[in-house]
């Protein structure tokens, strides 16, 4: 069964970069990729804070989150 | 022609952990994979901080630099 990864961003130009590099680079026979938008889709927040996202761009995989460089804060989106 | 990917780490436990999920995680497709230990292999360094790497563990991809949540300064390394 093919492993869930939640890529987290918020349109900026540093997440688009990562999404190309990345979200777009996972075998597709592994994982299944959910792109989600945090900064149009809020009531998403809570669940990748939980999971322990502190900025975006990030990936949760296997319930652990990654954060790729820096684009922005989450407390900004709020 | 598959892409190049180096994934650059210290063997720290944030290292290893971005390695299981992404190294691994990349299509085998479009990417060849070379994961580069700069603790044991120094000479890599330089190439890797051309690269814009400061921290690791790092991907470069296409010539870019994304760093993975946080393992350990390069500084520290040399």
């Amino acid at each position: 069964m093919a492993r869930k990864a939640t890529f987290y961003h918020a349109g900026c130009p540093v997440c688009a970069d990562a999404e190309t590099a990345f979200a777009n680079a996972l075998d597709p026979k592994e994982f299944d990729v959910e792109v989600v938008h945090l900064g149009e889709d809020k009531s998403r927040l809570r669940e990748a804070e939980e999971a322990g996202v502190k900025s975006v761009p990030a990936f949760v995989i296997d319930g652990r989150a990654y954060h790729i460089n820096f684009g922005a804060e989450l407390a900004a989106l709020k």
